[in-house]
């Protein structure tokens, strides 16, 4: 077990961020709420999956609601405490440990802002990426219940939903949150030190510090941050050129749209990203190139930045790579609830290696 | 203290949909939701608010959605005695007594199918009428508080809200029940003894049952039911007519429209009735006759039966009283939460008697 200090979470928000595939929620917001809570209750003690015992009890901590509208309004460190406090009464039970729901700038160190509990954070989580709704995490994959779930909106008003399925907790869920405004922090998917220990992907948090500090440091030495976060996880770099088109709308709680990039360097032609928070397609001159559950990191070209679904504008200059996602989300299982036509998109599932593959061929 | 039983259940069910001026659900549901819980667990005591002790804890239960689907998908008994479980299990209490948020067809009659909690139902509601959204009650001209509440849907979902203001209670109830299927029942409003005895309107399953007594012998002496009910209550005869002219929609969860009545017999004219679950405004050639919070009955001209705002249809003959309402909803306050102008109308409250002294000055 390690300690998370004002340092570490610097390159922890960045890291997740690029993890969140373009999704996850603000970074400087999510900072903010951490940063606040570790000044006001010292650092946060990390703990790794094999720490746990098995009757150890943890939930995911995460916020709810559209990114462009949390940009827009700060939550409070008080609401994450709340959250788990309200579930903690529902369960008479008191919860060892708090884990992300998802890798991304804000969901991922939301659970920091829970400091004021006095337990630790679990250096795992359920997605290994982030994506937009509720019911797509690993625990769900195994028959984990998200629910009772707890949610307190900005307003103070508070609920616990008990619902059938995942699915349900989703619906019902995100009616309320765009209900009382897009705005909501949650405590959910209580489970056992032992559940969480066969469910969670691990290393979430530190692989997002090493992303990080890589991008740190690397800029620091006037290195390509691009190129040197490709290779540190052997991912594909898909395309690189100018945003000349964007279309985006909250629809449903959700930023949903579209961005086009015209081609720059070794890349001619165009590529079009969907995305749904996340980026969750990528079409090279109509091929598909990537699509969820692969990561599709949309970066700033020279700063190596990771630009969000919300934040994507006309003249930016960015770099896609491409990252496989954790093999669970890759079995047929995983597909099915995370695959491109889980989201509404009319094509298969393309593994983001095949873009390497042709890549090399083509060399 | 007396007992309900099935044949006094017919005339509650009658008289309250009377009283629920064109809401409040669908009578036949509400009938066959309470007799079913009566032939299973024998008749249900019947409380009157001098009863309580101050120490009693009392909670309204209510369904919540749009009667129009409602109509569709039977609620089960199971749900309002599983809402009143799962609101008691919040609050850590056990309910000494369960009393009707309005007189309605249905939720006048739905605390007689948690006949299977063995504890009395209230001779008192918190409308004196229906209205269409959950904070239109008198506890609420008190600063009451309608959460802790429990709302369980048709899928078994399970929801409990605690809210900062009853208009929040509302807006997320509403948007949770729209997600799951406009098809929810809640237990809300939980009080003591001695604020019920200070907050509650008295008698209306009393007054429901009379209503109902007096429809059914006047019909059966062939008596005229509409002139019986308009002398036993005071009410105003407003208008008599045809309906040539109906729109209605679902929305938000509310069934929302309008109705036009051509006139017949004395009734020359047109009458326009303006709808949101309950009848809310009606105006006469353009001239406003009577408004919400003030009682507005649509009545089935020969039979007396009382038309509900979802079932009123082209070709109907139907005679619209109008019935003054409780007090307290006729001060500032009550008027502010349900006067016609927070219906969004752009009229001023007429009260009803005002046509009976017009009708007098022109005979």
């Amino acid at each position: 077990m390690r300690e998370v200090t004002l340092e570490s979470l610097e390159d922890i928000t960045i890291g997740s961020t690029i993890l969140g595939a373009g999704g996850g929620g603000d970074p400087y917001v999510g900072k903010l709420l951490a940063r606040q809570a570790i000044i006001d209750h010292g650092p946060v003690r990390l703990a790794d999956l094999t720490d746990l015992a098995d009757d150890d009890q943890v939930c995911f901590v995460a916020g709810m609601g559209a990114p462009s509208v949390l940009v827009e309004k700060l939550p409070r460190t008080s609401e994450p405490v709340r959250a788990v406090r309200v579930l903690e009464d529902k369960l008479r039970i008191s919860f060892t440990h708090i884990a992300p729901a998802e890798a991304g700038g804000l969901n991922a160190v939301v659970p920091f802002a829970a400091a004021a509990l006095g337990i630790p954070v679990l250096d795992a989580d359920g997605m290994g990426r982030a994506f937009p709704s509720l019911e797509l995490v690993t625990p769900t994959l195994y028959g984990g219940s998200c629910t009772p779930m707890s949610m307190i909106d900005e307003h103070g008003n508070e609920l616990i939903i008990t619902s059938k399925t995942n699915a349900w907790a989703e619906t019902i869920g995100r009616a309320a949150a765009v209900a009382s405004g897009c705005h909501t922090m949650m405590a959910l998917y209580p489970m056992t030190g032992a559940q969480a220990k066969r469910w969670l992907i691990p290393g979430v948090l530190t692989l997002a510090e090493k992303l990080g500090a890589l991008l740190r440091t690397t800029r620091a030495n006037h290195g390509d941050p691009v190129r040197a976060i490709m290779e540190s996880q052997r991912g594909v770099l898909l395309f690189e050129g100018r945003v000349t088109a964007v279309q985006r709308a909250t629809e449903r709680g959700w930023t949903v749209g579209t961005a086009t990039i015209t081609g720059s360097g070794a890349f001619g032609g165009e590529m079009t990203l969907h995305f749904q928070n996340e980026h969750l397609a990528a079409l090279r001159d109509g091929i598909v190139v990537a699509t969820v559950p692969d990561l599709i990191m949309v970066l700033s070209h020279d700063s190596g930045e990771p630009v969000p679904a919300e934040e994507i504008r006309y003249g930016y200059r960015v770099a896609v790579l491409g990252l496989p996602c954790d093999d669970r989300w890759r079995t047929p299982a995983g597909l099915a609830v995370a695959g491109p036509r889980a989201f509404g998109y009319d094509m298969d599932f393309v593994p983001v290696e095949q873009s390497r593959a042709m890549e090399r061929s083509s060399v």
